[in-house]
């Protein structure tokens, strides 16, 4: 026997089934031009460009200082387990306990684990496609089979298409991942659409898992949540995250809140997998959560006033129709006329062709799912959580100029 | 159909192959018993009660004040992974780059991610046994093999059972897990055990995780990394931590560092796992890498007074034998004769025995994977990491005079 072996590293096969978030890809793009010293307009990715407010910042100092800098328990510190179920109960209308709460890092863990923890091999999952892509990604690597359900654009904005619901229920889906107030179409339900869903899921003894991820941002009124709804409490699994709502999106920290059957063996992932989220980021996220509402409320003022000059100048745009999201940092306009306009067939090659001429830089629908069978229509995804009013307009008004540039 | 069907929460059947971290359950016990106003000797985790360097923590705050509270790349940010493969590459003799390190959050995720993104169902993995129980979670989780290998008891302290290591080979193990400075017997390889265990590896067409935890915890002299040895660069995978150098369990924050076919596959697991480590945290990380010696020797420092004190006094003690680790914070002292001598036969009636009566609260080895079928003798763990001398002294005094009361 040869002393070397040549030595080839064999992938695993269910390295197969894992999918990706691709706007990162998107994000590294623009990242390669920025560095040739063009100017780049980041359209592309839901992070934040403003402060994490100064109370949270200073408890995680404070934190740090007092030692909170040793292991803690595996489901979170007793006092953010007990602020969280009272805080996102509260919202809710529903009673959840200390015991209700898992503390991870971030929210993103929320969706590997519950499919980990409660998901089937074989399973039929219903998730919102267009939608966050890690859905569809970790259904399918837990051999999952992932059934998408997409929207329905109306004059009231896009909404829940209910005959791909019902189809995938007839298959047999156990499970339903519900994003109101989504992300990327910024589509919301109105009180109609939550009932109607939850009369669904408890009909059919289903599970929900409400990514919650927007919740918090929602511009105007109160938001509603699918647990309120009688029946559902037991059924649904929140994924809360303090990413959006306190400008945290790099500290990593969220929770995953639902009955304590499903917790604790979210709580017995997260022992295998992290032992603990970052002991004084959590004293963080209890302060974020004690903070006076100016500190949150600035934020939510602020990417107001970019939704609401985003959405305008998007509607003057010949072939661009956008609708008004009601909370969360994404527009979602339909370019469908706009291609035909400018040429072209492939909405990839268009957000190419824009970010290199323009350096105006944003994801398209093809970046949130595979697309459905019947799709007729084009889209495209600006965030205007990461960019400047000012270069928010600038931006804009180069892609205006690039499309009557461009315009047949 | 009834409007309200009765719900039965159903947990999916691959939870049944997880397992757990029970000295976590050793910790909780003991904080139920300080609950009640009992003085507790914690000797059961290896948690550290002393400071994070002071550069690290200026580090961090410094960072966070600098806006570095957003996403940052799923891989870790380019400065950590840069500085993280010199340092790590310098102290084990090899050359890593930028590519062959994924920032992770905590030096635990590097086992599941390793077993997710390489291991095949089915495929035998050794690892030890005595050792850290979440190989043996993961190994199963993902329906491998897990096939234990222990130590032999010998003068020198204890080592590889290479009987156990060859027969494993034999029913065809792919994967070994190896934790040299080994938690929790404190056994460390003598150069020629990790050059005999590199020619096995290589010789069978194996790749090898060389858990790290405690490289950087050697008391006296240069570690040694099997990396190093001709061959195994391309078959090992480091997994990294800043837990114990830096005093940072809490922090969250450690690498997978290996060849780059396997780090890119972790990159994708991390996107869909958590996003990205703790943003901030890396730059607190990077400056914990940058620091002056005498930071982090001052931990060693420390440590080693208590070692030395810590296995004096059990060595005193009729019935107990116990090795002094090079490493880490482990003492795994053999009281086969001591449970006799006291009438237990069964480490763990006498682990709450002395819990119970005395306050000194320690693990077994049975916290730390299935007994081997060959298993005559009888061991505890002492960790003394997180007790201050002055403790130290008084818990084992109170453990000397527990004995004394119950010996035969």
């Amino acid at each position: 026997m040869a002393l070397f072996i040549q030595f080839i590293m064999k992938i695993a096969k269910r390295m197969d089934l894992l999918g990706s978030e691709t706007a990162f890809a998107v994000s590294a793009e623009a990242g390669r031009l920025a560095a040739t010293g063009r100017k780049i307009f980041p359209f592309h990715l839901g992070d934040i460009n403003l402060s994490t407010p100064k109370s949270v910042i200073n408890a995680a100092k404070k934190a740090i200082d007092e030692g909170k800098t040793g292991y803690c328990p595996a489901p979170g510190i007793p006092e953010l387990r007990k602020a969280l179920a009272k805080d996102v109960g509260d919202a809710r209308g529903v009673f959840y306990d200390v015991d209700n709460v898992s503390v991870q890092p971030g929210g993103k863990p929320s969706i590997g684990k519950y499919i980990a923890a409660i998901m089937e091999k074989g399973d039929y999952v219903l998730y919102p496609n267009p939608g966050y892509p890690i859905y569809e990604s970790q259904i399918e690597f837990y051999k999952g089979i992932a059934l998408p359900y997409g929207y329905i654009n109306t004059p009231e904005g896009l909404k829940l298409d209910f005959n791909a619901i019902e189809d995938g229920i007839q298959k047999g889906a156990k499970h339903i991942f519900y994003n109101n107030y989504n992300n990327p179409t910024g589509a919301s339900s109105p009180v109609e659409e939550i009932e109607r869903l939850a009369k669904l899921v408890i009909n059919n003894n289903m599970f929900l898992i409400s990514d919650d991820a927007y919740f918090d941002t929602l511009y105007d009124g109160e938001p509603k949540s699918i647990a309120s709804i009688p029946g559902m409490f037991e059924r649904t699994l929140t994924m809360y995250t303090f990413s959006k709502k306190f400008a945290m999106t790099g500290w990593r920290l969220g929770a995953s809140i639902g009955p304590e059957k499903v917790i604790e063996q979210i709580n017995r992932l997260n022992v295998n997998m992290e032992s603990c989220t970052t002991h004084f980021v959590q004293y963080a996220g209890l302060a974020g959560l004690n903070a006076p509402k100016n500190e949150t409320q600035e934020i939510i003022d602020i990417l107001r006033i970019r939704r609401d000059r985003l959405v305008e100048i998007l509607n003057e745009i010949d072939g661009i129709e956008a609708h008004l999201p009601e909370a969360g940092f994404y527009v979602f306009p339909k370019i469908t006329e706009l291609l035909k306009n400018t040429g072209f067939d492939d909405v990839e090659n268009f957000r190419k062709a824009v970010l290199n001429e323009t350096g105006v830089s944003f994801c398209g629908r093809h970046h949130f799912g595979r697309p459905l069978n019947d799709e007729k229509d084009y889209y495209i995804r600006l965030a205007f959580s990461g960019i400047d009013i000012d270069d928010l307009e600038e931006g804009m008004l180069l892609f205006k100029e690039w499309i009557n540039n461009n315009s047949k």
